[in-house]
């Protein structure tokens, strides 16, 4: 009787911390609040660290997608020339591997991220959970695919000295005209409405993020700049994509640190394991 | 027996001439080709004449709204500087009142053109039919409702002498990068796919077209011009409402002069009359 009661009472409590994380997740607003770089923002990152998408895997059991967006990022942080030290490097063990989802990050398909790469600032306006993504480098041969020749080098270069730099301005501006960051749930909401599923499809999604930024890119870079960073962004009707990434992972975050809570918070795949 | 094969013949002919005509609506691929000032591009405008929506009709049997928008569009011109004034020219029968339809051209509501007026002029790349449509003023007091108070004009004013130039220099840039003028079936038809019924609801075209135009408004103008051009805009989401209005003006138009096509092309009201 004692314990049909203590069970009784258990599964009330799971039930009770449950509609409590949902209620938290639904009221959430995560915010874009800026960009920074990734080793100065997302938490415990160490200098010779590289994110993937995932749970934790060691480069032995990594996928091929996921091995070629690590040489990649090597070869974006200068710490090999070539890919037969990139290789090397990698397998070495002098390089910590770690889950995008345990330093509050995400990050589309292979989702590496090294220490100079620039990211998206999310933070929800009822609980400061944070959450952080990468840029979105666009269609054909990407670091997210797998891809690490001179061409998807030279745009991860090109997106951390031009795009990065002009998206801090621009963001600057339109944090500040939005009291403190840019509501991304009304995006969202409206994108949803319009035919985006907001994965494979951010038409809308990207029109109306273009839409509150132009503004501030025009106003706050010069004439040049703005055109680079819109063009690119114009280009890649998918650049939303992390940004909704992160505003999940946000809204999602929310739900942690619930006793009893059994709610599923997060689900991702390396491309050998999903966790 | 002669008679009733002169008949079927007959419907024959109509039955072909109306499927000829259908095609050439479906195939027509109306361009928005650039901007100018109403008297300078619409067909037979005369000096003192103003356009309205709807079949022909003279002040006496004009609605409130369409009383109102003359009233404005005289104040506008600068042909009387006071309402009780403009109401009298207006009753003189100094101004010619034609139809919108009967020029080629279409607008919202009241659909008031005025010779000093800007507009957005279509071309059917398979036919050379053009459309002519004024530029929207956003919701709030607006001519097309009636208003006519300062507000009211000085925003008028406003859209020809910055709006006007602003957009003549942009889409200049925009006409030559896309071989002659912006193709504006393909952002209908987006447009419709994202939930627009493309008359009351125009948030997806109106966004698919500033990604369209955005780039050209900021090469091609100073800062401050593209700034505000780009924020009048993004300010409306009926904005690209207009350019809808004109572009299917321009493919029903061209179903005109088939002999034996009974198909109607436009069907209009002034707030009295239909037709």
């Amino acid at each position: 009787m004692n314990n049909s009661k203590t069970l009784l009472s258990i599964k009330e409590k799971i039930a009770s911390a449950n509609t409590e994380a949902v209620e938290k997740m639904m009221n959430s607003d995560p915010l874009l609040v800026g960009v920074d770089l990734a080793y100065t923002s997302i938490p415990n990152f160490e200098s010779k660290m590289i994110l993937h998408a995932g749970p934790p895997i060691e480069w032995d059991n990594m996928c091929g997608a996921l091995k070629g967006a690590v040489i990649g990022a090597i070869i974006y942080e200068k710490w090999s020339d070539n890919v037969i030290l990139a290789e090397k490097l990698a397998s070495s063990g002098e390089i910590v591997f770690d889950s995008c989802h345990d330093h509050s990050t995400v990050g589309p398909m292979a989702g590496v991220i090294s220490p100079n790469m620039p990211v998206f600032v999310i933070k929800d306006r009822t609980s400061n959970t944070t959450a952080y993504t990468n840029f979105n480098e666009g269609l054909g041969k990407a670091l997210r695919f797998g891809a690490y020749d001179e061409e998807v080098i030279g745009k991860l270069d090109w997106m951390r000295k031009e795009l990065f730099e002009s998206l801090k301005t621009a963001l600057r501006t339109l944090v500040a005209q939005n009291g403190g960051g840019l509501s991304l749930k009304s995006i969202i909401s409206q994108a949803l409405q319009m035919g985006d599923e907001c994965h494979n499809r951010n038409q809308a999604g990207t029109s109306l993020f273009l839409r509150e930024l132009t503004s501030a890119l025009i106003e706050s870079l010069d004439k040049r700049d703005a055109i680079a960073a819109y063009n690119f962004i114009n280009s890649n009707n998918h650049f939303f994509l992390n940004i909704v990434l992160a505003a999940s992972k946000c809204m999602a975050d929310v739900s942690h640190n619930i006793e009893y809570s059994t709610l599923i918070s997060a689900i991702s795949r390396n491309g050998t394991a999903v966790g």
